[in-house]
């Protein structure tokens, strides 16, 4: 396994690869590796003959009150679980490598998001999508490995891709989730006990939204409010939101006909965690 | 040569062409090509072993009171003039090709984007950023070619590939001109006899510009009133803007002590001219 720290390198590496291999996969991750991110690689190298990943903090998608400090970094850690999961190259940036002092340019996707994460975190996917397009434009791979976990996200690149015309297939990937149903998360760690056991409410009134749209409930408030009663009887949280949307525009539901994605982002404590699921309405009941 | 509509065989076009030559050179125009667009296509192939020209009259860089409708269209001529130039391959996509009725992402360039045209011309350099990313995306090409006579867009496009960590060498050109001095531009075409004779002025009133800052005129505003003077006397015309800016920041000088760029947009009938000259004060006045 290689690692960069700057993008000549990794240009060189991966054009070195390219001779020999057919495609290069690339998962771009904010380090705090956990097997979310593994399943990203494992996915990618099924596909891939090279396989890159990034690891970089990336400022500008953090608000100035959120946890931009905090948030959990082990470099060594990474490193170890890169190598063990088959990873050809790990890109490591600093700051200074990727944002000089007089940047100016912005990759802004519009409309989607304008909804779920979008107003509770203003800037941050000017952040995302522009930090992706320059990723992108360094490791130049043929596909992307992103989770279904942040499916604003996802959704977000997937139409950057397609308006920016980057010759790069998005792939995304299930989510990946504790025995509990508790989606996997690097924030996750922070959790003290109690909230550990309270952050469950969240995959348990998803799972319950799912229930009640296949049982046949059209009206996406009706599941919001019994999404949020469920939340509430768990403990002290509070709701940022939970949106019943249209899978790809990220837009809101007013009557449940097709397929939608239930989404919430929930305040334990210090802690916001985010969570959803897809729900087809033809699919039956389990 | 070869024409193109769509991206597909665009980009197989490309990368058949890439598995001979070393080099691709790329010069995205609006068409309605002249004798400057073609010294563009000259630097490229001088340079590459396979030249890329669009011709794409992009709508979102033009206002709402501007002439989208009225810009020069003449795609028989343009494409004979390619062919005549050694152009390898024209790409010539339609409107619906580069815009889905759902795109929702622009590339935005801010603070060089903030003076000169930029003002008067709300969203242009969002468009223009946004096309020549996507162009830029579909050809991939090694090195892309835009005149000096645009030279807040060269700064600008330049500042993006930084940013963005486009793989592109960016060439910038010298602006080409009449005998008389007038920049070629395909708005020229519709400039009245008597227009024609008074645009001559803009040229003039930047060659006064640059005798006076090379004399020791550290002042731009005495510059620039002198220019506007000058320009005033040649016929009744108004002027968007008269800027003395640091040459890649855009932003204005108070002292003129290093080099800078002069630059004016200046409306004669419905006829918005504009023009520039990039002047080292340490060079003797010729």
């Amino acid at each position: 396994m290689q690692t960069t720290r700057d993008i000549q390198s990794t240009r060189a590496a991966v054009a070195a690869a390219r001779r020999t291999e057919r495609r290069v996969g690339f998962v771009p991750t904010m380090g705090a590796l956990h097997a979310a991110h593994l399943s990203l690689v494992k996915a990618a190298r099924s596909e891939c003959g090279y396989t890159v990943v990034s690891i970089f903090v990336n400022p500008t998608q953090f608000g100035p009150n959120e946890d931009f400090e905090r948030y959990p970094r082990d470099v060594a850690a990474d490193l170890a679980k890169c190598e063990q999961a088959g990873v050809d190259l790990v890109f490591l940036p600093p700051v200074a490598e990727m944002f000089a002092s007089d940047a100016a340019t912005t990759v802004h996707v519009a409309t989607l998001t304008d909804t779920l994460c979008g107003p509770c975190r203003p800037g941050h996917f000017d952040g995302v999508t522009t930090i992706v397009t320059k990723l992108f434009n360094i490791v130049q791979p043929d596909s992307a490995y992103f989770g279904q976990k942040d499916a604003q996200q996802l959704a977000v690149i997937r139409r950057m891709v397609r308006d920016l015309d980057l010759p790069i297939e998005i792939v995304g990937c299930p989510t990946v989730r504790e025995p509990d149903g508790l989606a996997l998360s690097s924030r996750n760690a922070h959790l003290e006990p109690n909230e550990r056991a309270q952050a469950t409410s969240l995959h348990r009134a998803l799972c319950a939204a799912r229930e009640q749209i296949q049982g046949g409930q059209h009206d996406p408030d009706v599941v919001a409010q019994d999404m949020r009663r469920l939340i509430d009887a768990a403990g002290p949280a509070r709701i940022d939101y939970i949106g019943v949307v249209d899978p790809e525009s990220m837009q809101p539901i007013e009557h449940i006909a097709g397929a939608v994605l239930v989404a919430l982002a929930v305040r334990i404590g210090q802690k916001r965690l985010i969570d959803n699921v897809l729900v087809d309405p033809s699919e039956q009941t389990s």
